[in-house]
């Protein structure tokens, strides 16, 4: 099912209900874009992977949301799903100004599989996240308040008195004249209109409404109403006002099923849902921690229950069966011996079958992720003699291994499978990486024949003189940098002492980057005035803050979480929020290295694009050029990076 | 007329033509946002006005084109119009993968205009700088010529040998079976494509083709075609090279015209140009540069005769009997006595006539800007006893004094008007302008009664307790400090002392800033392993880069100009770019300070919108919301800064 701003208000209890009865909750979601600057690199520890996506990714816009939630049909004995695929705008008005991101491939992707920008930007639902929704709330009831009491005149600049008298004539005319119902006055600009607005208000207070209309065109005119009773104009005050509060829960918009999601604590389910994730917490809820604890503590206190189908069908008994887990291949193998699909059905209208076809329709990749996850699950409960096609609870013993643990796809290859969100992931040791210096003219083929006598590598170039080497045969680590000891062409360093010779400067770099960034595009337009002169100190508002819900700590938290909670309104809180610890904030210096874009595993060509070119001159920026004309291998990673980051 | 990709190739050699035959030129654009961050002052000085749209404005896209070409029909002896409106948009491949901010009340207001942004995304033309092009083709060039030479073998990892050999052992019956010239090979992620190639292209050297093919929906198969002769193969790889050539030029695409414009030499028309003179320079030509002084002559190289009708129609004669200069009030006012529209016709199908009424197509835009200006001018002309209807050359007395001066329509009615690009602007004094310092709980009427004895002033608030004071009465400037010498609650300093005091620590976090930003932002994802592989040191291109045009310096620039060329590519180059002057690169510390929203003028309200908060902290973003269910006089200036983003 669609929505849109046309109908989500009246889907809304329907969205309700299928999170209600559901067994599980799918979600999936499309951005503008996926990174920008420098990508996660292979040998990224899971904190390294969440801050560079922080970075990176934050920035970019969620644009379409699939949810499909699965329910139990008890007669039948199968599924049934209820789909929802929305789309998702915030719009300057009603809601706050939003700047984003936008990645020129993955538009371009998006469009090629019959993504509609059209209706996008003009249908798409609004959202914001809490913190936003608290003060926009606030600043509304202190405004209406104010209307009432507060009216600052302007002086009428001499060069605008012929033009407004003009009109209050015009307007005394009409009000004079019984024929008319109402006149608009057009061709003012907006000042011009703000003069009308109070002398029109001043003069005819009793004898008219004065409004702003917004044309079709987004012109904007004045409407002048004739008020017949004492009493209208009053009334016209209170519609008024509740006409704002309509359109500001238009804002908070798709912001409301988020956070059903959420307060349903139900198994959410996703494939490679490791960006879903980022993209959900950072745009309904609150602004993504820097603090890599702190977002885990944030991730699972908002969803306690999540499974990734990607990280599933990386395990055994999936791990050698499936040749690629790009998630329409995984449907393919799924429903093919051993594995095969179970029956999931559809109320008419209200979900999606297998003929429908929409892939990278965000509701029907949920809807397809969900027919995997059956499908997976069945396989397992087959090997423990479970012949049941209901899915047990997530806390049961059979899903409870691969909860809460979110693919990292970049890195899950080399020995970094996912985040954990409860707990500590696997340390791989880096004593078989070496950070290499090497003469400007060497190839690839230079480094091969200088570790010939190693076995395979991987090499991960940094630039044109340093590269990231990793060597397969971990045994002969400790010999590599005494066999280059007396080699002067290179120098050779341990990847753990490289780390901490970067961190330094990297770390401090990187926060100051952040910091930058952040403030320069995620921000919204301020009215500062309003804030200076709307903040009264007792807040009499006509609505107060919803109280929104509070979870019981209990159930969705391990028993080694610090404290952190919930204010009144929702907001998540880590009491004493640590700064990133800078030891972990591992970075390559980016003022110093660029971050190159061959990582080659096993003679492997990895992710050719992506990389990162932070050299600042100008007369290097030509560099920053990727050339696109090759006819293969290059391109895939920066459209399809959510599907086909890692190679199989 | 329309132009996408779909006719861009076609329809060039008619552009061109419209450009040789026309008088002059109009142009006019649409971005994906108009300012990001801290918005221009209306104390700013042109420098300053330049480099704040420069941090704020250059990452947005540039998305539609409008080109009206007027020339002259010497026997019906009026002017008729050639119009083109392009659709821009620089996809990923071919061309370089773009990164662009969008703001989402400028693609609501696009969209309410009409914009089709599926067209857009779809059908958009490409474009790219003048260096990228220069380094894109010598990327090129370089590729091809290694591709006959060199092919780096890569081991097949154990865990793929079965998949590739079932593969070649299915191309094999293909090959003996003579049933089909071609088979395509699925389901492969970009790994195993990559391997194939490798593989199939060794196995079956002379018997068959190995290509990628890019499916409809994005989604990439390998076909092989069996090869017929030995020769086949050659040719083969001979059209592919020539493919590549025509998805190179495909990729250069708008630029094309870009610079047939800057070629012509053509008077130039615009209105309210700057934003649009500033996009097309920095995404056709060169990035911008941040020296104030290298940008007007950048500028003036590319193009020697601009002229901004706002700029004209803020002078007199015009000024005024122009109540509104936004665009479509403008040609209503110019519609009627004492001036007249002159007749323009268009061949069918070739340009617009008053009856399309697109307003806000770049195409209709561009043309209705024409019909003002020609209107303008030809009052001008009656007033100096000339009743030709032709316009005189752009070095005429009449349209000389009007040239190269680009409207700034944020200071316009301060006191800074324009940007001229062939000389200094007027210095306006400061002397009446003060920064005051003042009490949290300060309201604007605290402010008014402070300065009630020195009549009407202007505020521009910059945070909580902080603003910028103007006199109108500057008379009784020098005794401002006095004055308020013994008031403790307060503290006041002339503004040029304020400046000088902030601008030290603040120029230099500009200059870091926009490092950062233009890294983070613009950059093109870089391959550096075949820029790495690929520069052999002697370029034997198949095909040169292009020779580029030289301009007659001659000819467009003033007596004034210090050195500067234009390499052989047509990069324009200034000698020895002096990196921008601390002492003039005066900006508030937006560490420190915000900068806010309300400018009161005489007690008008100024845009409110757009106001930087730079407030880093977590706990702060809250209060970068607007507040935005206001009715009147906030949003305006957001939608439609182009054209009321001045009062009238």
């Amino acid at each position: 099912m669609e929505v849109t701003r046309k109908n989500f208000k009246e889907t809304l209890p329907l969205i309700s209900e299928s999170i209600d009865k559901a067994d599980f909750l799918v979600i999936d979601t499309e951005f503008t874009g996926l990174i920008n600057g420098r990508d996660v690199s292979i040998f990224d520890t899971p904190q390294e992977y969440y801050t560079t996506l922080l970075n990176g990714s934050s920035d970019f816009l969620l644009i379409q949301y699939g949810l499909c939630a699965f329910y139990w049909d008890d007669l039948e004995k199968h599924y049934r799903n209820d789909a929802y695929n929305f789309y998702l705008f915030p719009r300057g008005r009603p809601g706050p100004e939003k700047m984003f991101l936008c990645q020129s491939s993955s538009l371009d992707f998006l469009a090629a599989q019959g993504f509609d920008f059209n209706k996008l930007i003009k249908e798409g639902i609004s959202y914001m996240t809490e913190p936003i929704e608290t003060k926009l709330r606030e600043n509304l009831t202190e405004r209406q308040n104010r209307m009432n009491n507060e009216n600052e005149a302007i002086t009428i600049p001499e060069e605008h008195r012929n033009q407004i008298e003009d009109i209050c004539k015009k307007v005394r005319e009409f009000l004079n004249d019984d024929t008319e119902e109402e006149i608009e006055i057009d061709k003012c600009n907006a000042f011009v209109r703000r003069l009308l607005f109070q002398e029109l208000g001043t003069r005819f207070k009793n004898e008219a409404f004065v409004e702003t209309k917004v044309l079709e065109n987004k012109d904007r005119v004045l409407r002048v109403t004739r008020l017949t009773s004492a009493n209208d104009g009053k009334s016209r005050d209170t519609q008024k006002k509740e006409k704002e509060w309509e359109e500001f829960e238009e804002a908070v918009g798709f912001s409301k099923v988020a956070r059903m999601i959420s307060q349903s604590e139900k198994l959410v389910i996703g494939h490679n849902m490791l960006l879903d994730m980022l993209h959900t917490l950072n745009h309904f809820f609150q602004p993504l921690p820097s603090d890599y604890e702190s977002f885990k503590e944030f991730a699972h206190c908002m969803f306690p229950r999540l499974l990734d189908t990607k990280y599933l069908s990386s395990l055994p008994p999936f791990k050698d069966k499936v040749n690629s887990s790009v998630l329409q291949h995984l449907l393919t193998t799924l429903s093919e011996p051993p594995f095969s699909l179970s029956k999931v059905e559809c109320a008419a209208g209200r979900g999606y079958s297998r003929a429908d076809a929409k892939a990278h329709e965000a509701g029907y990749d949920a809807y397809v992720t969900g027919l995997c996850f059956l499908a997976m699950q069945a396989h397992l409960a087959r090997m423990r003699g479970d012949s049941s096609s209901r899915v047990p609870s997530p806390d049961s013993p059979l899903l409870k291994p691969f909860l809460n643990k979110l693919f990292l796809s970049r890195t899950a290859h080399q020995d970094s499978p996912y985040i954990n969100l409860t707990g500590p992931e696997p340390t791989p040791s880096r004593d078989h990486v070496f950070h290499l210096t090497f003469p400007k003219d060497w190839q690839r083929n230079d480094i091969n024949q200088l570790f010939s006598a190693f076995g395979q590598i991987t090499v991960q170039f940094l630039d044109d003189t340093s590269a990231l080497v990793a060597l397969s045969r971990k045994d002969l680590a400790k010999t590599v940098t005494r066999a280059f000891a007396n080699n002067s062409r290179i120098s050779i360093v341990p990847y753990v002492k490289y780390k901490l010779l970067t961190s330094k400067s990297a770390s401090q770099y990187q926060n100051e980057r952040r910091e930058d960034s952040s403030e320069k595009l995620m921000k919204y337009s301020t009215d500062n005035t309003l804030a200076r002169r709307g903040i009264v100190s007792d807040s009499n508002a006509t609505r107060a803050p919803e109280k929104s819900r509070e979870r019981s700590n209990s159930v969705s938290l391990t028993e080694t979480q610090p404290a952190r909670k919930r204010s009144s309104s929702g907001v998540f809180k880590i009491e004493e929020v640590s700064p990133p610890k800078k030891a972990e904030l591992i970075k390559i210096s980016e003022n110093e290295t660029r971050n190159s874009s061959e990582v080659v595993s096993n003679g492997r060509r990895k992710h050719s694009d992506c990389a990162k070119e932070t050299v600042t001159e100008k007369t290097k920026q030509m560099n920053n050029v990727i050339e696109k004309f090759d006819s293969d291998s290059k391109v895939e990673c920066v459209t399809a990076f959510k599907e086909i980051d890692n190679w199989d």
